[in-house]
């Protein structure tokens, strides 16, 4: 905490990498593209487990287990998920180690332990999970089977960051059955909807929801919803996705019901996931040059009290009157941590708390007992107030959901100054390139021209959006005619 | 559900594994000694994973996440370890597929994918935790740090048993680092007594709590102090450990701090674990010839409400004064399940919820509503009992008391019966072989003696319990001076 943090507009990225490791969130590992989730990172992405986990279980779905391993026969079945994927995966070849006879003291792998067939740590859980659907699927009576599983998934990637983009990440994966394909598409989208209401009213972070164009689609999916969300630096971060499979696994997978009129019917398939890359996408939606900035529905800290005292007689005195401060707010739901910590001084815990984001930091001194006050400052402004005692716990209660809206309103105007309409490829690529954001124009409909505009722009359709008008207009690249606008931007 | 359950009597294992998943709790998948954990068996899990969760916490320990894959060179540094697991260890050596040229659609290993340091995927995490620890301990300040991980694990185990033995298992691992010696060692004390407490007053199954014999430790502990728990064929179960791992790990990974006097010191450590093998314990504790039997407190259905009606008319009726009685249990926390399904007579109701352990089954018909009565059975001892509908919310609140009380009671009195004192190795012969349950021997205290009494009868030293008293004897064996008896059983 000694080094002050790179300001955002001289470095953006160099400012996450050490927001990130400076706040304790997390850091990188001994294992290449792995980071360690340090307690107050791994405490944020407990509050998110248990909000996104209610909501889950609201709308009628079970958690279970699925194992880590996918045997490569099983792995292969569903061939455009497999070629998705192939380039990605750590694969298990061998279940023993032993002496290394040319090194004393050091192992090596047993050659003699040899699997017969190699097993992929997964990467998604689609082929192991259908494989076992099989079992427990034969008839209408089954189905909707509503499953989502908490687990940790690899994927060998080539360059990572922190929460953004990991080699092994953690995350949800809801995997559901259905009978017919219009019940599917429901689900599919009832859960973009899931995402798009956690985003917004516990992250604080707007998004956009709507569809992914064929070239961004999960391997395997017959659609992708997905929400979209702004960062500070004008990049795209694509949060969370669901995705109707269709009957692609029922078929690689041979997963059959006996529909009530007695046919033997393919089964139609979700899958959708959240990771915590969402707590990458917190920090740069709401964080400042001064640290991190958390809303406070997410935040595992809402409220640090500070005391101001030049002697253990002071302390006491204000240790009694806290107490009672800290009984009231927790009564009312609020997470308080009083910080009596002998070993710092109260300006270093003031630095300590806006670096790591407490939504409001409440300072109690010698002067605030005799004036029956203390002072409360709030992070996302850094406005500081001086306020009664007896009306402190209504304060805070209020503040905090002040502070929530606050945060959403600013993302919000942030996204909205940074989405731009164009209507030609010089408007397009002077947005990209200069203001950044979302830039909403036509757009052909071809993978062709997609790739061409990437190529030029590094830009790519994050997506179509579900609210997108029927408007007739021309390609801003091709000329050709188009039917709808959707949004480009260069993404994470 | 259609066949009977095995009889306890006839083949208890054959029981155990027929019950394991006509209850819906897990089943094999296909991958070798990997289980499904389904979603009835997972919501036992997570009541368990809510209270050891709340009770880490209470003792002041931070959850966090560390990578599951361990380079080699970290994971043989200590060396005790390393060799305790070495022969179980899943090993990642490649990190992508490629299409198989010489199998059309079938992918292989990519050769040119060899990862420099072959990876092992976690048996336990000292080692990469360790590492890190490093980084995060340098003065005594830091300390204690008391971090606890919420994981999966992968022990490549010969002979695999649904929840008990399987290639990957969930669990807790708790990691501490501490300034001395003393600490250390009341940390882990204090863990082995949050797992008793967890185990007697939450699964109803008493523990025994004792210090492990030195070749039952923990491969790099100085000391392993556990919780074993009886089942009802007379083995026992190591339910929970907690290993006091003096310097072991600190010296190998060089984590020193700076005392309060200045002195650069290594760091003292525990670390500490259960596992989902806690609800194969839970299961062979409790459970009958009928089914599974769930202490109420970790039971994800309390109770199950199942109307009698002949028509339409009836079950509207019925559903009215259930509606009132769901919300009045509900109200005290109790967690009910209406099952109006229409597609199952109520006889197969019945029998899914005894074969499911519910607590609590409470049926109600066309009589009761004009008698205004319904009838309350309990799982734990089948008693059925016609109740007012004004009283049976308080009397299914005291039942579900007194359900919790009862299978600990009648646990504690089986343990008791199966607990024989033996002075001469013909006594713990017969005891072993015909009585089974806990033997409690005089033993010399040397690894020899413990080897010969496993050869001969496959019985091993559960613990040395903590409260065995110092008494004079000989040793059941070799004659030779003892100062305490052991605790021996035959075990899973």
């Amino acid at each position: 905490m000694s080094k002050k943090l790179t300001k955002r507009a001289d470095d953006y990225s160099k400012w996450y990498n050490e927001l990130v490791v400076k706040a304790d969130l997390a850091e990188n590992s001994a294992v290449r593209g792995c980071m360690v989730i340090k307690p107050y990172g791994y405490a944020i992405w407990e509050k998110m487990q248990a909000e996104l986990d209610r909501m889950f279980k609201e709308t009628g779905h079970e958690n279970a287990y699925f194992p880590l391993f996918v045997p490569k026969s099983l792995f292969e079945a569903e061939e455009k998920n497999a070629e998705g994927f192939a380039k990605e995966c750590a694969v298990v070849t061998h279940y023993r180690l032993q002496n290394d006879p040319d090194k004393p003291g050091k192992l090596r792998v047993d050659p003699a332990a040899k699997l017969e067939e190699e097993l992929v740590v997964r990467p998604t859980s689609e082929a192991i999970i259908w494989n076992t659907f099989k079992g427990w699927i034969q008839s209408y009576r089954n189905l909707p089977l509503l499953i989502n599983q908490w687990a940790n998934v690899v994927r060998w990637e080539m360059r990572t960051r922190l929460f953004l983009r990991t080699t092994e990440f953690l995350w949800q994966e809801g995997h559901t059955a259905h009978a017919t394909e219009t019940e599917a598409i429901t689900e599919a989208k009832q859960m973009q909807e899931v995402y798009a209401t956690f985003a917004e009213n516990f992250m604080a972070m707007p998004v956009v929801k709507g569809a992914k164009s064929e070239s961004e689609r999960f391997a395997g999916a017959v659609e992708t919803y997905t929400i979209e969300a702004l960062m500070q630096d004008g990049k795209a971060l694509q949060a969370g996705t669901s995705h109707f499979l269709g009957q692609n696994f029922a078929k690689a997978f041979d997963v059959k019901f006996t529909s009530k009129e007695g046919k033997q019917e393919y089964v139609w398939a979700t899958s959708w996931g959240v990771s915590t890359r969402l707590i990458g996408g917190l920090i740069m939606t709401h964080s400042d040059d001064f640290g991190l900035v958390l809303p406070p529905k997410l935040a595992p800290i809402q409220v640090a009290i500070v005391p101001i005292y030049k002697n253990d007689e002071q302390l006491t005195a204000i240790s009694e009157k806290v107490a009672v401060l800290v009984k009231g707010l927790r009564e009312k739901g609020i997470s308080v941590k009083f910080d009596n910590r002998d070993t710092y001084r109260p300006g270093a815990k003031f630095a300590e708390y806006e670096l790591k984001g407490v939504p409001v930091r409440i300072a109690i001194g010698n002067r605030d007992l005799e004036n029956n006050t203390v002072e409360v400052a709030r992070r996302d402004t850094l406005a500081k107030e001086t306020i009664s005692q007896d009306e402190v716990v209504a304060f805070v209660q209020n503040l905090l959901v002040e502070i929530q809206e606050h945060l959403f309103t600013k993302a919000i105007d942030f996204r909205t100054a940074h989405t731009t309409h164009v209507s030609t490829f010089e408007e397009f690529k002077e947005a990209i390139e200069n203001k950044g954001g979302f830039v909403s124009a036509h757009w052909d409909g071809t993978i062709a021209t997609e790739e061409k505009i990437k190529e030029q722009t590094k830009a790519t359709i994050r997506c179509i959006p579900n609210d997108a008008k029927e408007a007739l207009g021309t390609c801003v690249f091709s000329g050709k005619p188009s039917t709808k606008r959707v949004l480009f931007a260069k993404a994470y």
